[in-house]
This record gives C-alpha cells, sequence and structure tokens, in this order.
C-alpha cells in the first residue's frame, strides 16, 4: 500500500467519505486509489473554488467532515475564498493539497510554491508530511483537527514521493476534545441579565439557531419576555413553520441599529458581539448599544445548544411553550412585476418541505424572511465571510449531502460569474438544485456603498465599474452551455410558474430573474 | 485630494495608467477617484483571476506595469494563481487590495482575513499602508518594486480609511536600479565554453528570447557552432519569418533529454539551469546531462540583451550573419480529420503579421512550432507557473496593451474553465482576440501523468477524474452567452476557414476545436 492509499483508508475510517476534487500530476496517486478503495465519493470541480465551497456547503448539512483534493500552491489558492468563507461559517474541511516530491522543492519548477504559507491565512491547522510512512497519520490528524468545534480547516500537504512510497498501514483517527460546557457563574449571570424583560437580548449564532437552539431560545424568551436575534452571518438556520422564527442582523447600519435598540442587557450564544460589515466614516463599527450590557454564555467555539439547556434550565424554562413559533402559512401566488417583496412571496409560495435555500442573493433577498416564515421546515444558509462566489459551490456540497431534499440557490448576477462552473458538477452528478439568477445586471450593492462610504455622485467612469449591462448575461444560455437547462422571466406570475415547476422535478433547473 | 486620489493620480505620473479591477466596498474611493483624475484605463473582470491574469499579460507586450484593484483577502485569493504565473514570468504588477478601515479590523468581520500573509506567497513586495498621507509615497514604492528586472509582483494594501482621509498629494516613482551587468570572467568563461561548438549550448529564458537577443544567439552560434536552446518556460518569444528560430525544452523528461543530449557545456542566459516540470519516480529532476559544465552568464533578474552584446563582442561575432534565420513560407492549408501536425499547419496557415499568440494549449500545441516558424512576425507567450486558467486572461491584457495586433489564445478545453469570465471583458471592450479550444473533452495531459507517476492503468474511478465529457461543454454557447460570437469545427478545412474569418475580422471570436 502506498502513502496515497493508506491516506485514502484513513480518511474513510476517519469518517471522512465525500471528496471533492481538481487533481492534477501530484494528485494521481491518490486519484489511482480511488479503484483500490471501496467507499469514497470523488466529485469532480472544474475550478477549484466549486471544490472548497462545496466541501463548506456538505459539513453545514451534516456536521462531518468532507475533503478536497487540490492541486499545489495555485490550486490551493484558486479554493481560498472558498474557504475564506467556510472558515468564518465554522465548518470542518479536510483539505489535501498535492506537492511536487520533496527532493523536487529545491529546483524552483513552475508550479513550486510556499504551500504551507498560502494555506496559513485560512487555515487552521497546516501540516506537510514529511514522509509516506506518516502520511496516514497525518491524515487523522488533520480529520481530528477538521472536527474541532464548530469545524476548523486542516490542510495538508502531500508531497508526491510520499504519495507513491510504500505506507506504514492505516491510521485511527483520536477523538476531538468537546467544546467547553457552559460555566456556573456565566450561566446565572445570563439568566439574570434577560431578566430584565424586553431590554434584554439573546444574541444567537452557530448551532444556536438550529431547531433546538431556537426551541430553547424561544421558552426562555416565553419565560423572561427577552428578544431573540439572529446574527448577521449564520451558517444555518433551521427555520419554516413549528420552529422559533427570528431576523438576522441587517447588513445595513442603520437598520441593524433599529433591530437593537433599547438592549441593555445582551447575552451572545455562538455569537460575537455585533459589529458593522464595514467600517463607514461617520458611523459606528459597533453595533451593540452604547450602554448596553454583554454576557459572552458560549464562544463561537462552545457548544451552544448545551449552553442554552443549561440557561433554560437555571430560568425553570424547559417546559415553557416557547413563543415566537411560526404558523404554518404561506403568501399567495404574486403577479405583476418584479418587487422584492413579490420575489420573497413567490419563494414563500412555493418552497417545498426540506428545502435548503443557499442564500448569496445580496441586495435582492434581505427581505425575504418574512414571506417564508410560515413555509413548511427547511434550512437557510448565509454567507458569513463575505467572499462572492459563495452560492452555487455550497448548493453542491449540500445538494450531495442531502439527497432526497430540493437545494434553492439564490444567486445574484454579480455573485454568479465567480464560480459559475459548479453547473457543470450539477449536471454532471444530477443534483437536485434549483438555481435563481437575480438579474439586476450590476453590482448593485455598490451603488449604495459609494454612497455609504462617503464617494457619492459617481461619474460614468465609476459607474462603468459597477455595471454588468454590457453585454448583458445570458444565463440560461450559459447554463444550458454546462448542461443544465434553463429559462428566462420577466414577471412575478412567470416566476412563481417556473419555482413550481422546479420544485416538482428532480436534477438542475436554473430560473434566471431579470429585474 | 483623498488618499485613494493620491494613489491614482501616483499611478498615472509613475506610468501605470491601466487598471484591471474587480472592486468591492473598501475600493470605491479608488473607483470614486477615476472620475476625478483623467488618463487612468479601468477594466473590469468579473472574476479576479482575469485581472491578475490580464496585468501579466500586459506586462509581457509592453514591460510596463499595470495595476489591479482587488477586493480584500479574499479578492486578492481569486487573484494568486494568475499572480503566481506572472511572477514565475518576471512581469511587474501593482496589485491594490482594499482592506478594512484600520480601526475596523479588530472586529474580525467577515471579510477580515490576513492580507499580508495572503500576499506575501505571490509578491516580492508587500505593505500596508498605514494613513491617508502616506498612500501616495507607498503608491510609488510599489511601483518602483514592480520594474525591478525582469518584473516583480508588489501589492499595495490600501485600508478604507487611508481611500477616504486627507492625502499629503502626488508622489513621485523613485528610479529603480538597473540590473547588474555582466561581469568581464564571466562572459570570458562564457566565450570559452561555446568555443566547444555543437556540444556547447546557449539557453535562452526571459527577455533572451526577444528578437534582438536571438539575433545575437544567432551570432554567436554562427561564429561558434554552438546550438541555441529556448528553456521550457518562456514569457515572450519573438518569432517568425527573419528571426532567428529556437525550440522550447519539451514537458516530456525523455523528449527534452533528447534535445540536450551531447551538451558538455551550457551557458545560461537569464535561465535557471533545466529541471523537469514535475518529478517522477526513477526520472531525473535535474535535465541537465550529468557531465555538462555550467556557466551562468545572466540570471533570470539579469539584463541578458547587454549579457549577450558582451559575450558577442567577446566573441568577436557583433557583425556574423545569424544562423538559424527563419524563412518566410507557410504551411499548405490542412484538410481532413484533426490531427496535431494538421492543427499547426492551420495556425501556421494563417497567423497574421504582429499576430501575439498565447499558448495554454497544453497537451495539443506542444509541437506547432515547425509550422509557425516561417509565418509572418509574431510573438508566442507560454505559460510560466503552470496554473491554468492563463491563457483567456493573459490575452485580455496583451489585447488591451497592443490593440492594433490580433490575439491568438489556445486553450485546453480543461484550462478554458478556470477563468472563462474573460470572455465577458473580451466582449465588453472589443477585443481582437480570437479563442480557439481545443475540446480533447478530458484532462488529456493526466492520461500521461498517471502512467509516468507510477499510477497506471486507471480504473473507472480514477478515469472519471479526468473526463470532461459527462456532459460536454458547449464552448460556442457559453461564449455567445458572454457576448461573444463562436463556432464549432469538426475537421482542418473548417478550422482553416474559421480561423481565416476571425482573422480578417475585428473583436472576440471563439472557434471550439471538438477534437
Amino acid at each position: 500500500m502506498n502513502g496515497a492509499e493508506s491516506l485514502v483508508r484513513t480518511l474513510l475510517k476517519g469518517g471522512v467519505d465525500v471528496c471533492f476534487a481538481n487533481p492534477g500530476t501530484s494528485e494521481m496517486h491518490f486519484v489511482g486509489a480511488l479503484d483500490r478503495v471501496e467507499g469514497m465519493r470523488c466529485v469532480l470541480g472544474l475550478f477549484e473554488g466549486v471544490c472548497s465551497g462545496a466541501a463548506d456547503g456538505y459539513y453545514r448539512m451534516t456536521d462531518t467532515p468532507a475533503s478536497t483534493l487540490l492541486h499545489l500552491g495555485p490550486g490551493l489558492a484558486n479554493s481560498a475564498a472558498n474557504l475564506h468563507n467556510a472558515k468564518k461559517a465554522g465548518s470542518g474541511i479536510v483539505n489535501i493539497v498535492g506537492e511536487h516530491a520533496l527532493y523536487h522543492i529545491q529546483y524552483d519548477t513552475p508550479l513550486t510554491a510556499d504551500i504551507e504559507g498560502i494555506a496559513r491565512p485560512f487555515s487552521h491547522w497546516v501540516k506537510t508530511s514529511p514522509t509516506s510512512k506518516t502520511v496516514a497519520a497525518d491524515g487523522a490528524l488533520a480529520i481530528q483537527a477538521a472536527r474541532v468545534a464548530p469545524g476548523q480547516i486542516a490542510t495538508l500537504i502531500l508531497p508526491a514521493d510520499t504519495a507513491w512510497g510504500e505506507a506504514d498501514g492505516v491510521a485511527d483517527t483520536p477523538d476531538t476534545p468537546p467544546p467547553a460546557g457552559p460555566q456556573k457563574e456565566v450561566v446565572v449571570a445570563a439568566a439574570k441579565a434577560l431578566k430584565q424583560g424586553n431590554s434584554a437580548m439573546l444574541f444567537l449564532g452557530g448551532r444556536a439557531l438550529r431547531a433546538r437552539g431556537l426551541e430553547l431560545a424561544g421558552k426562555i424568551a416565553a419565560k423572561t419576555g427577552c428578544r431573540i436575534q439572529a446574527a448577521g452571518g449564520t451558517a444555518r438556520i433551521e427555520r419554516g413553520a413549528g420552529r422559533v422564527a427570528t431576523l438576522r442582523l441587517h447588513f445595513v447600519v442603520e437598520t441593524a441599529q433599529v433591530q437593537l435598540k433599547g438592549v441593555t442587557k445582551m447575552v451572545l450564544v455562538g455569537a460575537k458581539p455585533p459589529a458593522a460589515f464595514f467600517a463607514y466614516p461617520g458611523k459606528p463599527s459597533v453595533l451593540t448599544p452604547p450602554d448596553c450590557e454583554t454576557t459572552l454564555l458560549c464562544p463561537v467555539d462552545g457548544d451552544p445548544i448545551a449552553a442554552l439547556e443549561a440557561l433554560a434550565a437555571e430560568l425553570g424554562a424547559l417546559n415553557e411553550k416557547p413563543v415566537g413559533v411560526a404558523q404554518a402559512g404561506r403568501p399567495e401566488r404574486p403577479t405583476g412585476q418584479f418587487t422584492l417583496e413579490g420575489l420573497g412571496q413567490a419563494l414563500g409560495a412555493t418552497l417545498p418541505e426540506g428545502a435548503i435555500v443557499v442564500d448569496e442573493s445580496v441586495t435582492t433577498g434581505r427581505g425575504f424572511f418574512p414571506y417564508t416564515v410560515g413555509a413548511p421546515p427547511h434550512d437557510w444558509l448565509n454567507n458569513m465571510g463575505g467572499s462572492i462566489g459563495f452560492g452555487t459551490p455550497v448548493a453542491v456540497g449540500a445538494a450531495v449531502a442531502c439527497p432526497n431534499r430540493k437545494v434553492i440557490a439564490m444567486i445574484g448576477d454579480g455573485s454568479a460569474m465567480y464560480t459559475f462552473q459548479s453547473l457543470w458538477t450539477m449536471a454532471r452528478e444530477g443534483l437536485d438544485i434549483c438555481v435563481m439568477i437575480f438579474s439586476n445586471r450590476s453590482y448593485n450593492i455598490l451603488y449604495s456603498q459609494l454612497a455609504d462610504v462617503g464617494a457619492a455622485n459617481p461619474g460614468p467612469r465609476a459607474i462603468d465599474m459597477l455595471t454588468l449591462d454590457r453585454p448583458t448575461i445570458d444565463f440560461p444560455g450559459m447554463a444550458k452551455s454546462l448542461g443544465v437547462p434553463g429559462t428566462q422571466v420577466h414577471d412575478l406570475e412567470a416566476l412563481t410558474k417556473q419555482l413550481s415547476y422546479a420544485m416538482s422535478q428532480r436534477g438542475p433547473y436554473l430560473i434566471d430573474v431579470v429585474m
């Protein structure tokens, strides 16, 4: 057994049985091992950002790391923007990055690069395996690192000679230490803070936004009268009919400030204190009201569900009936010209049970929550790293993770162009994904951002950097060229009809919403 | 004048008047300044790898750095694979990377990342400008760094508050020290080595492969009988009728060894000693024959033309008639089924004078040199960093640099998928580029690489990672969706006809060569 095969076997033994791959020469032994070992599902992406984004989506839906297979430094670099998003989302990923044979690196041939240096800003754990005998053990350590709560990026660099040299067997993955539980005095302090009622807020992030976490938050709110607020960035919210509803903190500073107004006690559960996405001249970076006291009940790398259980117990709220539970109910099917409300209604009217919504709608989709709150139970995944090109790859990973659930990827047209290669993988794997493109034919968000940073009244050259209408992009045509059928819609009736069709069939489908 | 405007004015004053941009919020002040300052040509790319590759192509054709404008860490990361290629090619680029306002970084908001850490593996020079007063001076230092021979990657990180704060005026770019000239004793040693005649070799890289360098090499060969050989990786070869012809060192180890066979004295001019692209079990990394003595006449960061002038003078060869000058002549227009030879003939039969060939043909185009050697004078640009996705962006930059020359981008279908967004920029800017896609519907090179690394007899799962035919990609459809007309050809006659058409018209056009 060579090093590459020992690594594949170690990954499988450690529960890592999906690999999102874009391999090259230095990864050929890993690829070659796939036919000698049963059980690794290898999914080809035509660009590395598809692979890393898919691994992110896979983790969000399974809480289990997938692996990526990447070609030396540049392949890793191409994956890095979506690794950044995954890192911010707390997704665990095991990156396997090929490297030249160790004796070859000194010749500084074309693909030679500082792979560890490239990996470090995007990884919690980085190692170059030194010999074919250590590859299996290093792979096991990478899995262990990827599993650290809430999930970490582990990058294992695999020199070609360690892949083709003789291995020492398969390694067992060591247990990952569980996150620290809630401390009694912090639980008591949080309970005391929340007794302030409506001027107190439970501020939730990470797994606190799964159904059980929200249910506990709803019980606590029932007991104390506190408010419940989701963070601005949320890896996955379990929502819909029967679940405790919450809104995300808004991107726009002034709107977020309204959401937080009057809060004098904030209890953080799996979330950092609220901060503005960007800095703007004359606006605050910190969004917590100035007179607000903050209690950190559970850090981002803690166990928010355990913390909420302890808090509910402390408050005697475990048997409360949660407040804020969404009632089943859908909006009417909208008609007429596109409005942001109408788009939300179209989604709310058609969202099937168990849907996974991957939201990279940027300016368009910010107001969709009220229209979908009573739809059948579903998951909603947002970008936590802010690097666009996140949506279609994450949809790929979510669909691989959950083959029996419909995935809906809502993507701004600007964002769609970064990782459009995802559609080919959707076609190849027959993934059940409906891609909605919101074609406003601009980087629309940047118009408001120009004003917000104080660069208002843009001239023609500035506007030229924000517009995507010269030429317009034919998204259904592009999808078709990659094997994905699709269509264009120009009003809400056509959109709702197309969404109904997309939900009723299986496989990838694209709807270009021309706004 | 704010910091961003002082930077734009400093770039212009320093001769950097093109910016390949994919901006976001933190770059809005730079964008806003474009309308207050005359002279900066800003070209929008829909993915950052388009921008960095375009800056590489621009430098190769002008020996002048362009700038890029990138959005924080992830934007820089998306540009990094083509920065890697540019760095290996010795192309000078000034990257302007937006960053959060300095006081905002502490809040670790979604786009916060270690931008300097991301930049370092891909840059020769990295700096975060600390205040709006220093932005202009730091921009000038970045230009100076980018101009260091043969060309360097300089990355200036521009925090938003340094962009919007008050500046201190415009800065002058300091002179860049010229590269060291050839040392007399090395010139004498090289001259002595080359007197060995046919067992001696001038091994040329970098600007030694411009017309004047090759002419000098031809004179030296006329005097000494030495061989002339281009390195495997070449940023730009000036070739065609009337120029001294040379072949590049082949990618395949055994073929390269044949090219170098019998060489006992090698003189390096602007090139490193020849090494294998990858390591393979049982094959050498170093390709110089074991008994060969090497003389470094001019390092990669030297002045190869000056070195060759000195060497020719030392040998009394300046008035020699160069050997190896290509005679004008084109192949017959080929017909019939596709063969590699036929593809080379089709190109050789149609290449117009002044063409710029950007070659990312990978397996297909390796043998095209003999068929194009007698075509009218043209330039040939190769990938020196080995990261695919290089070709169409470099073509964008070459076309911006040389608006009156036809650019021909030859791209493997696998490679084409990494940075296909380039086509939109070609359409938007009306760039005169003919894109040829060689659709063998696989990562064809990897079949031979599997065998070469000793992972032969791939099974179905391995082969699945190398094939692009499920589904097939409709490249003309994809091009059309991005505003670029195109067609598919299935035999040599149709290809030659389409190439003739493409050469006769202006603007982007795509030919999908279905092999």
